[in-house]
């Protein structure tokens, strides 16, 4: 697999998909697929997954197929998923919290290491073992550890003037839950979870009367 | 706009993106577009975003591009956005809790209106005046109110069960948090919000030094 050159946002935004279904294949023991049957599993046509997967110098072999161990690890590595990252979440409400079960629940290289709260009633408790801290401490804990991400979960006002802080502190991404576009520092990487996009393809499979996205 | 043929899930998967773009250039009064802009602003390519439109019948005009509100409406009819839906949410832990302050900060038509637990000692309390209900309740309300969409909150462990449920008190689908894929009944949807799809392009856009999917 050869380093990727340019690759759009696009095709970047289907590649946890295709790993996910990839990984999920692997699990039931099957280690070759067509793009054919690849483009049934995923939704995507099977010209864009060949396509998706030339970007990275992978072509399936004609009558095999693509290799799904193969596949599956150098999307890894293109994702960078070779490797750990460590965390913190700002924000201790509910969301916060479930951030924080999520991660725990997965165990997959995605570390949290504490939630930093402003309000002192939230502050001293645990969330699987993580540490509720106080927002105050959050440049230093970010500097000492050189922490990776940064995950708001604040309120969509308090969004920003947390993501000016991670930026200062050297955070290398923002895990963006508040409802706001962050403006951050040349250099950090943002991803927004906009969980109304889910939502709004939901209502589209009910008033087709039924079905849905992968 | 001409109704739909058929439409590819991955079409699909794009058009909220589109739409909340298109949303973000309407109240910057924004009133045309080009497909090269949009695609500047989308991350997808201009090519992409023309099929995409072309699907349902809407073609740019020469020198002019797109009409930011008709795109927008064209979109959110397509979506199904033009009416409103009910909800239950169904586990009302941290992860319950935070999706419903969510639809109810957003307010964008989708009301829930009841969660559903089978922890007695949640059950009774309120979240933003939506009540914590007993789950043996589930069937008989969702019936009662004809409600739409079940939001699936629960443990993986949990969560077929409450398919089941759901599926058999008539809801038109699922929206399903569990990290697992749920078997359903013909004509019922399913969408999976799968949130570590998110952080693993944020690994990617770490690793590459910055930058961010919209």
């Amino acid at each position: 697999m050869k380093p990727e050159a340019r690759i759009s946002s696009a095709v970047i935004k289907r590649m946890p998909r295709y790993r996910r279904y990839l990984n999920a294949l692997q699990k039931k023991g099957i280690d070759k697929i067509s793009s054919r049957e690849f483009s049934s599993l995923t939704g995507c046509t099977a010209s864009q997954i060949r396509q998706d997967f030339n970007n990275f110098g992978v072509s399936g072999q004609q009558g095999y197929g693509y290799n799904v161990a193969a596949l599956h690890d150098g999307i890894s590595a293109i994702l960078g998923l070779d490797r750990d990252y460590t965390m913190v979440i700002v924000g201790g409400g509910n969301l916060g919290q479930a951030i924080a079960n999520y991660t725990h629940a997965y165990k997959f290289g995605f570390v949290v290491t504490g939630i930093f709260e402003i309000n002192p009633r939230l502050v001293g408790l645990k969330v699987n073992d993580i540490e509720v801290l106080d927002y105050d401490c959050l440049s230093a804990h970010v500097r000492e550890k050189g922490t990776d991400i940064g995950i708001i979960c604040t309120t969509a006002d308090n969004a920003q003037e947390v993501a000016d802080r991670l930026c200062r502190a050297g955070i290398k991404g923002i895990w963006n839950f508040a409802p706001v576009d962050l403006v951050v520092s040349e250099g950090v990487a943002v991803e927004n979870a906009h969980l109304s996009d889910s939502l709004h393809a939901l209502a589209y499979y009910i008033n087709k009367g039924g079905g849905g996205g992968p």
